[in-house]
C-alpha cells in the first residue's frame, strides 16, 4: 500500500499514524482531522503526515481509509468523500459499535464501495493526538467484521495491515462484535461513569467529604470514566439494546447480591467472591492485564 | 512503646510490622496469626517478631494491640485475650467497617478496657505476609474513630503511631465512618464482584469467549474483584444498611442512565459524562491516584 488517509487523528487515530511510521508500512500518510487544536498539535509533534482539508485530489489515490472518528462523524463524512470513492480502496473504522454504523454506511456509502469494519481493542481514558504511542496494539486483539457481503480481499489485507502493527485478529459478524463488547467494554464504562455519579449525589445529600477517600476502590472506577464523552455517548446511542439487556443482568445480579448480604448468606457470598477470582486470574492469564503502570494516574 | 502484638498478619498486619521496623517505633514486636501457611511464610520472610501462640504471659505486658484479622474473628479472639488484658495498653483494629464491630466490642471487651479503632485507607486485592511494604501507609489516610467514649490518651498515641508510618490522619465517628466508606470502598467492590458475575453469566447464556476481550474495561474491574473473600464478606455483612442504600442509589441512576440512553438524550448523557470527569481531575488532584504500577498486574 502506498496511500493512507487517516480521518481524524486523536489518541487512535495517531496510534496507528506512529505504528505506520515505525513498520514502515505505507508511504504517503493523509491525515484529515476537523479539530484545528489537534491540527495544531500534530503540527507541534511533528508527525510524519500531510494535514488536508479538501478530499477531491487525495481520495481517488488512496489504497487505504481509516476512520478514527466518533461514531457520530461516520455519515458526515461519508457524504463529503462519497463522489471520490474507488472501489479498490480499502476502507476502514476503529468503532466500539457496529450493527447500527454497517446501517448508516450500507445507506450512505456510494455503490460499489467496499467498508471493512475493524475494531482494535486497545485505548486509554485520554484523548488527543499527543497521547498516542507507536505500541498501543501490540499484543492487543483487533476485531474485524465479516458479514455476507464482505469483501474478502479487503478483510485480508486489513487482516495483514492490523498484525503488521502487532494485534492479535479475530474475525466476527457485527450482531456478535456488538454483544461481546456490550459486556466486556461498554457495561464496565457505563457503570463507572454512573458510580462516580453515584458518589457526587451521596456527597450532597450527606454533606461528607468522600473523594478524599476515593483510595478505598472508588478511585480505579474514576479512570475509565474519564474517558472520552462525545465517543461514549455514540457508543452507548449505538449499541443500544445491548447495552440495555446487559444493565438489566447486572441490575438482576447485584439485587440478588443485596439480598444475599441482608440475609447474610455466607455460602452464597463466599461463592461468589471465589467465582470471581478466578475470573481475574483467567484475565491476567489471558495477558489482557499487565504490570505496567495505567495510563492517565498522571493527568 | 515497647511491646506490640499484631494480632492477623497478612497484608495489612505485616506492612504495620514492616513500618513499625522501618521507623524503630516499637521494640518487641509479637504477631498472632491463626493460619499455619502464613506463620511459614513469615518465618520464611524473616520478618522481625516473636510468633505466639498463647496470650497468657505476653498480653498484660503489651502497650499496643493491633487486631488486623477480618472482621468476623474479633469476637472469638477478645473472648481468649480478655482476661489479661490491662487498661493501660491500647488496643486497636484496621476494619474498613466500624458500627458493628463497635457493638460487639461493647458486649464481649472486658470493663474498664478501651478499644480506640482505626481504619487505615490502604490495601490491594493480594492478600498474604509476602505483599505486604514498609510503605504500604505512607500518604495514605488512616480514619480514627472518636465516640463519647473514647480514651483520649488513647486516641492521641494512635495518631501519633499512624502519623509517624507516614499516614494523613482524619478523625470521624463510626456512623459518618461507615456512611463514607459504603459509598467509597464497599460499593465499588460489590459492583467490581457483580460485573464480573455478568460477565461469566453472559458467557454462559451466549456461549460467546468474553473474558479475552476484557482490555476494553471489564479487566479494570477485575482488579478489584480479586480481593480476600473473607474479607469481604465480612464487610458487606457489617455494612450491610448503608450498603443497601447506596445500592439503591446507584440501582437509580443506572435506571436514569438507561433511560437516556433509550431516548437519545444527548444533552443529559454529555452533562452526565463531562461531571464524572471533573471528579476524576478532583481524585487526581487530591493525590488519591499515583502514577505507579497497580499492585497484582503480574498475579
Amino acid at each position: 500500500m502506498k496511500n493512507v488517509l487517516i480521518i481524524g487523528c486523536g489518541l487512535i487515530g495517531s496510534s496507528i499514524l506512529r505504528s505506520i511510521v515505525e513498520k514502515k508500512l505505507i508511504k504517503k500518510i493523509y491525515v484529515y482531522e476537523k479539530s484545528k487544536r489537534n491540527i495544531l498539535k500534530i503540527k507541534k509533534l511533528k508527525l510524519p503526515c500531510v494535514v488536508i482539508d479538501k478530499f477531491k485530489d487525495i481520495v481517488p489515490n488512496l489504497d487505504l481509509i481509516i476512520f478514527c472518528t466518533p461514531l457520530g462523524e461516520y455519515e458526515k463524512i461519508i457524504l463529503k468523500i462519497n463522489r471520490y470513492l474507488e472501489p479498490k480502496t480499502i476502507i476502514t473504522d476503529v468503532g466500539s459499535s457496529k450493527e447500527k454504523s454497517s446501517q448508516v454506511i450500507k445507506k450512505k456509502l456510494k455503490k460499489g464501495i467496499f467498508w471493512t469494519s475493524s475494531h482494535p481493542i486497545a485505548g486509554s481514558e485520554i484523548s488527543g493526538p499527543e497521547h498516542g504511542t507507536k505500541d498501543l496494539f501490540v499484543n492487543k486483539w483487533c476485531i474485524l467484521i465479516k458479514e455476507k457481503n464482505t469483501n474478502k480481499k479487503h478483510l485480508s489485507a486489513l487482516k495483514i495491515f492490523w498484525k503488521k502493527i502487532g494485534s492479535r485478529v479475530a474475525i466476527m459478524n457485527s450482531k456478535k462484535h456488538d454483544a461481546v463488547f456490550s459486556m466486556t467494554s461498554h457495561l464496565p464504562h457505563l457503570i463507572a461513569y454512573n458510580l462516580i455519579k453515584t458518589a457526587t449525589d451521596f456527597e450532597k445529600i450527606k454533606k461528607y467529604e468522600l473523594i478524599k477517600f476515593s483510595a478505598g476502590g472508588l478511585r480505579d472506577f474514576s479512570r475509565i470514566a474519564a474517558s472520552n464523552e462525545i465517543m461514549w455517548r455514540d457508543i452507548f446511542f449505538n449499541n443500544q439494546k445491548n447495552i440495555s439487556k446487559v444493565i438489566d443482568l447486572f441490575i438482576k445480579n447485584l439485587r440478588l447480591f443485596k439480598k444475599d448480604i441482608q440475609l447474610t448468606n455466607s455460602k452464597s457470598i463466599i461463592k461468589k467472591l471465589i467465582d470471581t477470582k478466578k475470573v481475574r486470574r483467567k484475565i491476567v492469564r489471558l495477558k489482557q492485564d499487565i504490570n505496567k503502570p495505567d495510563f492517565g494516574r498522571d493527568i
